[in-house]
């Protein structure tokens, strides 16, 4: 796979023979560094963001394993500029295990490093344990305004910060149709019935809020949506921006079923859609479902977002 | 699922009450116009190329239907601009049969149009015969070629020409692992075994060439494109841009993998591979498989298929 991505993509390139270790082919120079990592069966997570106006690089693990500290060690080196590295992932243990030691040892060698986590997924945990939540889909909200906050050659310490903001704004709910089989293990992740559906599972099959018998999409999307109102309000900040993110299998005319009742939901709740992105932005392999992220928007990540990007896997034109 | 396209993107609208009469919101005028259609279940395929530098308008029909001739000609008449409209389609029966019909009532009004049908799949039906081949994945070629043509002022005649050399320099092979389920029917398309696979099968599950026990990667490509060789030669012209496409449940990963080796037969084939385009383009709802297409280039067609797109669905920087 990483080998049809570097013939496909001359953009972007490996530090040294490790394929895993996966950077733009020009870095710019002193820019803040921006590196995220994962696992692989997320495409177009996490390694499809790296480019122009996103991120520099990204430590690919096996299928849904976490990628080494060497490896993140080797890309934090690679994409220092001179002007420090932020790190931008998924709260998952073994991905702040490997992230977190590949920044230490980055600090021996005098490369400066912060840490903004992706923890979306409302059904993860319940308010007040916020820091418990799984980074899902709704990460690459936190990727658009960190990649264009970094590309406005802004400091570290400021690129993080709005990294975090836009982290902590974001709220995703997933719901998921069927299974996915990780190739090394050949069989699927979980059982679910082809009548059922299971609201709030995570992308590598954790456990859900609610399992039920498939409902029209309408009532799923309300079902969905009112954990996401739950947590917003949009009385005194009105806009927002909005991901509907399909899970592998589903194909795209449902994702703009489920948008066209998001977009119902979030007009009576009185909100106002800025940003629309539909499609597949982190999936897990051939599962079918798809989540719902919603991004409470303010005057400095408004901006962010509207600028415009170019990766491999992501292309937006500037608003 | 268009009302949810509408209201996300509000550069493409639908003609009168139609909501299956899909158009661009701001006509370029004086251009040419050019209209594709076809059924529902296929996106990004029909609707989703139509946008700047690529089509005007698209007849929406059910799943896996034909639009309505009476659709196709609202669509006619409203991105006419002065200039003739050019329908760019599938082989299909009923949308011949339904285009065909528009195009007569639109000439009465006094509007020039000309056909160019997409038939690419070289697995429905044999050299000498190319006539009755199926339009499949490789259309978009057709598409990006026409856009461009169109966008640059050219006159009809010309636009044709040009779409119709890149139709017929077109050759794309599909292999289906899994059938999808038409929601109005409820059952699958057709049966396949897990450990199965079908080399040649149509977007609507039309039978294909052989089906075999499932082969690794690498050998089912070679298989393939050995079908694409038989009718390509890069002995004097090189130059060529591959499409692999998904046809709805396979991975990006899995993409990859397929063009990976798609590259390596091209290369020693002799062909030189100018432009990628890996995703989904034309898919068969939740169908499981992947279809590679060649365009075979020259100096007429390379500037069209690199110049820069903006669609809902298809975004293309300029190269």
């Amino acid at each position: 796979m990483l080998e049809g991505i570097y013939l496909a993509h001359p953009e972007v390139t490996h530090v040294g023979d490790d394929l895993r270790c996966f950077v733009r082919t020009n870095p710019v120079p002193g820019k803040v560094g921006l590196v995220t990592g994962g696992g692989s069966g997320h495409l177009p997570l996490f390694l499809g963001f790296v480019g122009e106006n996103m991120l520099d690089g990204a430590g690919v693990g096996g299928v849904f394993q976490s990628p080494s500290s060497e490896q993140v060690l080797d890309v934090t080196r690679h994409v220092d500029q001179g002007a420090g590295v932020l790190y931008l992932y998924g709260n998952y243990s073994g991905d702040l295990m490997n992230f977190d030691m590949a920044g230490e040892l980055a600090d021996l060698e005098g490369i400066r490093t912060m840490t903004v986590l992706g923890r979306d997924d409302v059904a993860s945990s319940v308010v007040g344990e916020e820091h418990k939540r799984r980074g899902v889909a709704g990460i690459f909200f936190a990727y658009k305004a960190a990649g264009a906050a970094a590309a406005a050659m802004k400091p570290l310490d400021e690129v993080a910060r709005l990294a975090e903001k836009a982290s902590a704004r974001t709220r995703t709910i997933g719901v998921a149709l069927s299974p996915c089989i990780v190739p090394e293990v050949g069989r699927p992740s979980f059982q679910i019935g082809a009548d059922e559906m299971e609201i709030g599972m995570g992308i590598h099959g954790e456990p859900g809020i609610t399992r039920k018998t498939l409902t029209p999409a309408n009532e799923m999307v309300d079902e969905m949506m009112a954990r996401i109102l739950a947590e917003q309000s949009y009385e005194t900040e009105k806009d927002v921006a909005v991901l509907i993110n399909g899970l592998g299998a589903t194909p795209l005319e449902e994702l703009y079923v489920i948008y066209r009742r998001t977009a119902q939901v979030l007009d009576q709740a009185g909100a106002r859609i800025r940003h629309v992105f539909i499609g597949e932005f982190a999936t897990s392999m051939e599962m079918a479902g798809a989540s719902i992220s919603v991004l409470q928007l303010d005057d400095e990540l408004q901006p962010l977002i509207a600028m415009g990007a170019n990766t491999p896997f992501f292309k937006h034109i500037a608003q």
